[in-house]
């Protein structure tokens, strides 16, 4: 039996769910359907981890070693060690490892990388932990977006890129009638890897944004090279561990994936860029780096910067529910998500709801209240908003509370009995006026809500979409029940390439979340970044078809 | 019956025949397969247009007007005149034509896009005129350059971009089950086109260069303006407008598709190019602009450079066939194809044969040959090398001869019965040496070729490959009767990207020629450009996937 084999129905269900754009998973989200003692094991490997001090599981060795991490929830240092090569080694290492990767048929590269996702959803709890404390989320997230969802996107990435090199025949036997004689030819195509393909990492998603980068890297030929941020190693390092594992499994040099850990004060991450053997880049981060990224020549860059996500309120059946859902959207994970809404924009003359108008104050009220629902709720709050990954989002928090000059709510501790030394802040609830642009224009990353009192729904739309012209927008919530109104707001945000939920209710799904196989995450068609998961061009990016002609 | 029916067939088989790499045309290459009339007609509609002095076919007009054109053939000015609007006139008229063009469905712009090929089809003998006495083609290559070759390529945008724009579905009803419940959205998907697409021509293939983009960008739903090269407008320009009149034809504002010509000493492509509205750039051309046009930052950039390509000759079964082929690839519109062979790497031991080894200096002398029996061939000469399209590549030729220690044969006038006027060059080769790199390493636009000695086929093959990696390639031939060393060879070419004609011999097919629908054009893996025609890549990044999700 090919190696293959085992893993060609979920391979093609996973491309036809990509075409189809129907509901697909191949990892359940529930922490129930993997392990019962799990959680349980995952806490003593990871005391384990922080006593010994260094993190054994890479191939990767090295007399140095860097490590930095500190944990949200508890405010101390992980006190775990990675090792750290030179620049020049871990380029030789990946040239070394490409050449024999690039002799291994697309079929056995896929089943390898399959492979190394069985491995890695062996260590989902483990990946949770280690999420937990690197990012501060709740644990429900960390297990979710780190495992199943990361896995998910990467399994996306593997199927695709197994599409798209299957997409033309390895030969072709041409032949172009010229009337009195015929011209042979014999073609053959080979996708060639573009090269070296360093996958940057940020703290908050330290694994889910770094999968789908690392996967189509591999899966089209080339060698990568993880760059965690210095904040969130632990986690990635696990799954790069796993893949190094596999592919020692299948007698393939592991460093074709190799763990690039930095500190602070020494950081790498432009050097690896700008290596002329270093021809890909995957980049999650702030918009400076990125920008900076996208403008070294010869590179062919992925990002995912930052961007300023709106929610528009024009009409709604019933306020309860929408409070509620926007409430959600904003208080996950503190805001510290890449799709989490940052500026709601009402109209001063309130919005319509199936009971009649409602008043500009109730609305605001109402978010208030749904808000405070979830942030004094001792059962509720940790779960939803977890830790603040960075001191200076804090900062940013009480910086910007004292400098508004007007707070609906201001933020304060949130109560987590687990963790009671957590870095953590309710949402600051802010208001300014639509023509107040330059105070909400600005991405406030972290547990910041923007009330933003428009003259009409027009402008309110009017805003959003220069917005994410000029700053880049990743998701948007709108909430209309008149379907003329709707289809026009859509066409608005549609011309930036802005994806728009409408009329989220309730507390099952938000805007925040962009599904595997279903949802492309970053349009690339606004100053938000041009890393579209997953997207052909995500893929075939990434490798150049090469046909060699014989005569016949 | 809808537009698209009279379509649908070619479509499916151009897609078919991209995915196979099968041989497809749906534009016979042979002139007499269109009109019998066609050259007599063409030459009337020329001499028509020139005492008119204007090209009076655009929909734009204009107070204002350019043209600089002077015939390669005549050596003198074509007195034609080309309407120029104002920047912001281009970029406005732009905007709105692409408000409209959005809400076309897909099949409508393929079949509209469809119905200009049409129109284009009717006119490709005023095209071959035009091309010929703008570029100095020959009659031949004129007509099937710019007339069947090129819409076959812009077929094939089209096809591929239909077949793209096809790959998801418009709307899909999500159910992600819950356990207890199921979470019910409904999605929607838009290919939304990331806004005005700048297609920069040359002046040696100012239309097969042109329409990729041109038709790429349309497809995808973004207007386009085309900068023609100053020396070669007329050709596109026919185009442009039977694109205009298909769109006029069809109720589409014409302006969807404009020509921005321009003087030498009022260059604008540079200003188009920096246009923040302007989104997307294709560009054919010198390097140096190239790397600048890539170097604009939020600007998706199809480039094709200069490259430097490269024969290797290591053995063959019988050399005259051999020699015949390399001298006409080289002798070719006198060298002035971006796919022409300008080094040919000859080992100083010379090569194996059928019939037993063959010196250097016998290689060398029956390549003399028979680049001699086509430039002084009065029957031959004139329909091969055509004329040189810029005075400068005559100056080049003429600077590298006086320059070089080493001419194995001098460049010279080469006879034109018909056009005793015509600015010419027979082929001048010169001798060097593999540790001349400096010397070679430069792309010599024009009738040179440089005949290498190597130590070896091994540092033949050194050479090539670092040529490839720095300067680039988009051809390369290789002479080679061992498989074994073969394959070897083929693995470093690969390593640059380069795709190779093997074992071309005789006079019918050469390694300059690229085929639609089977070859890809440009890697896009080295420094030569990354426009490809016609990957994935080279549609897909034309537009972003905005999906909407709505709560049922």
């Amino acid at each position: 039996m090919a190696l293959i084999d085992q893993y060609k129905d979920t391979l093609n269900a996973a491309i036809a769910a990509n075409y189809s754009r129907n509901y697909f998973s191949a990892f359940p989200e529930s922490p129930k359907a993997y392990s019962e003692t799990g959680m349980e094991d995952a806490l003593k490997w990871f005391e384990k981890v922080k006593t010994e001090g260094h993190f054994h599981e890479l191939t990767q060795t090295s007399t140095q070693y860097v490590g930095q991490e500190v944990s949200p929830f508890t405010q101390s240092g992980l006190n775990i060690k990675y090792p750290v090569n030179l620049l020049t080694d871990y380029i030789s290492n990946a040239q070394r490892a490409q050449k024999q990767w690039k002799t291994i048929s697309v079929e056995n590269r896929a089943a390898i990388l399959m492979s190394a996702l069985d491995n890695f959803k062996a260590r989902f709890f483990d990946v949770a932990v280690a999420t937990m404390h690197t990012t501060g989320q709740a644990f429900m997230m960390s297990f979710q977006a780190s495992g199943p969802h990361a896995a998910d996107r990467a399994l996306e990435s593997i199927a695709m890129g197994y599409d798209l090199l299957h997409r033309i025949p390895e030969s072709v036997h041409w032949i172009k009638p010229m009337g009195k004689y015929d011209i042979n030819i014999q073609k053959t195509f080979k996708a060639i890897g573009k090269g070296i393909n360093v996958v940057i990492g940020c703290s908050t998603f330290p694994v889910w944004n770094t999968l789908p980068g690392v996967f189509a890297g591999l899966i089209t030929g080339n060698p990568v090279i993880v760059k965690p941020h210095q904040g969130g190693i632990l986690p990635i390092a696990i799954v790069v561990a796993e893949i190094q594992n596999a592919l020692k499994a299948h007698n393939v040099d592991p460093l074709l994936i190799q763990l690039a850990a930095d500190e602070a004060d020494k950081p790498i991450a432009k050097i690896l860029a700008e290596h002329p053997d270093v021809k890909i880049i995957d980049y999650t981060g702030n918009s400076k780096f990125g920008t900076y990224l996208e403008s070294i020549p010869n590179k062919v860059v992925f990002t995912e910067k930052a961007g300023v996500n709106s929610v528009i309120l024009d009409s709604v059946k019933e306020l309860k529910g929408v409070a509620d859902n926007i409430a959600f959207a904003g208080s996950l994970y503190s805001g510290q998500m890449c799709t989490a809404p940052q500026n709601i924009f009402i109209p001063e003359s309130g919005i319509e709801t199936a009971e009649g108008r409602i008043t500009y104050a109730e609305v605001v009220e109402a978010i208030k209240t749904a808000v405070n629902n979830i942030s004094t709720n001792p059962k509720m709050a940790g779960g939803v908003l977890g830790a603040i990954q960075n001191p200076l989002t804090l900062d940013r928090v009480k910086t910007t509370e004292s400098s508004a000059q007007s707070n609906i709510q201001t933020a304060g501790g949130v109560e987590n009995a687990e963790f009671p030394n957590a870095r953590t802040s309710s949402p600051l609830i802010m208001e300014l006026k639509a023509e107040d642009y330059d105070h909400y224009s600005e991405e406030l990353f972290g547990p910041i809500m923007i009330v933003i009192k428009t003259k009409s729904t027009e402008q309110s739309v009017e805003m959003a979409q220069k917005l994410a012209f000029e700053k880049g927008a990743i998701s948007c919530g709108l909430y209309c029940t008149d379907e003329v109104l709707k289809m026009s707001i859509l066409e608005k945000m549609e011309e930036a390439c802005v994806p728009v939920s409408i009329n989220y209710t309730g507390m099952s799904i938000f805007m925040n979340q962009n599904a595997a196989f279903s949802d492309f995450h970053v349009t690339g068609g606004n100053p938000a970044g041009n890393a579209t998961f997953t997207d052909y061009a995500f893929i075939s990016r990434r490798f150049s078809w090469v046909g060699h002609k014989e005569m016949v």
